[in-house]
């Protein structure tokens, strides 16, 4: 594990990463907690809130910039065992100086291979959390998941989901903080079973190379979707930013195959049929 | 070497693609030849001309597309030896039936290593091209590879630069689609000797790391700015396009290790430093 706390100077913030690279079970793991505030341009702001400028009122003047404060907690965890999903989750609270304020975030999961239990006691806990607040809740985030975590010009999801909610501001502030505070809370009841359920069993070079192709797939949804990765890009071009924290997400290895279809029928080629 | 041609149907266009994967000399290498027609919308002609909507005569109106018609040919071509640079060429023509038209393109070479004596030869070899048609092109272009062969989030260049050009309809089309057939036939010239030269070398398992950690940044550039991939994922978005075709350019492997930085003065660090 190394640990860089860092700082972002007077129009900043801060923050403290922890990665952990070649590990027992973690090909790459990160933890990163991040505070950012200064001033974001139409495009970062865009990228930030699913509403985009509607969220501070309508349609920003060019050029124009808001000011406003983040912080959030997110983990990237890349097995190295190829029956080991890769999990990850983001929780974080934005404010304008506009006024206006919300929260974002959830916990989805990625595998290479599908098992359907672990994929079920996945959900279940999750399902768990959001039905002490609210019946509805779980599958409305579970579904914006779904939508969120699709890797558009392929039409195929990145993973196999888990909560995902942005924007989100409908009860007072102190319920939303205790809401995802319990859901960062149930990450370990989530996941780590599957770690100690598949994180010895034996694996080919065929099924690890199939995970880096999966990998690729999440750098590919990372790089050109994912909110908070094309939001540190934004805010980097505008001199804000630690470029290690935002790609920490990343994952050491990823591979390309051309034209690589898994057979039909295959184990590889769960992806492609209709989802749990 | 695997050939795919393939159609897009009523409106889209086709193309034909051909990839070598594992070979002796290179991990991964491709040529793509695209046709496109349909309609563009707005994000898609951003990604297509550096001037945008500009191009076509001002604004568009919201959901406004343009009709247009592309035609080109790319290679990306990633050698398996650290030693050896991967090379890139697009040479390519945009027509919109608002009657705009314009040519783009260019070459450029991705070194893992400096060999100043290869980088010489191939910066001399378009030089040497862009000279018969206008002393002040090579200049012009070549700065114009530097600033958009940019990683912006890391303020870092993708590799050594060579040339680039995009909305250049300064002479008559005839000359212009002599001077990219130009530029394409010297590709063999600019690139072949350097492979030659340096694909038998011997190499550790930390320069071959190294070279992964370079690819990986091959990756964040495409997937991030490279016009053309940016370009055909939008259109995919608005179903033309072929994924493998556009994705061609990633390299087979890629690695991102977190808070990796090459030892001041060691043969990696050459890119921190000033530019040839």
């Amino acid at each position: 594990f190394s640990t860089e706390p860092y700082t972002r100077g007077e129009r900043g913030g801060g923050g403290v990463a922890r990665v952990l690279q070649n590990g027992n079970v973690f090909e790459k793991a990160g933890v990163n907690l991040s505070v950012v505030y200064g001033e974001m341009p139409e495009s970062a702001l865009n990228a930030a809130t699913e509403r985009g400028a509607d969220r501070v009122g309508g349609k920003l003047k060019p050029g124009q910039k808001v000011p406003f404060f983040a912080c959030g907690l997110s983990s990237v965890m890349h097995p190295k065992n190829p029956h080991c999903p890769t999990m990850h989750f983001n929780y974080r609270y934005f404010e304008t100086e506009t006024g206006a304020w919300w929260f974002g975030g959830g916990t989805d999961i990625t595998p290479s291979y599908l098992d359907r239990d672990d994929m079920k006691h996945f959900h279940g806990t999750y399902k768990d959390v959001c039905d002490k607040y609210d019946p509805e809740w779980y599958g409305k985030f579970k579904k914006w998941a779904d939508k969120y975590f699709l890797i558009q010009h392929r039409q195929e999801t990145r993973g196999l989901g888990g909560i995902f909610f942005d924007d989100f501001n409908t009860e007072d502030p102190e319920t939303h903080l205790k809401f995802s505070t319990e859901c960062l809370g149930a990450v370990a009841k989530a996941y780590v079973p599957i770690l100690e359920k598949n994180k010895d069993k034996e694996f080919t070079d065929e099924q690890k190379q199939w995970q880096l192709v999966r990998r690729g797939r999440y750098v590919e949804f990372n790089l050109v979707y994912d909110r908070g990765t094309v939001f540190g890009l934004k805010m980097l071009s505008s001199g804000v930013g630690r470029i290690e924290s935002i790609l920490m997400s990343l994952p050491e290895n990823a591979k390309w195959l051309y034209s690589h279809e898994p057979e039909e029928g295959s184990p590889e080629a769960w992806h492609r049929a209709s989802h749990l």
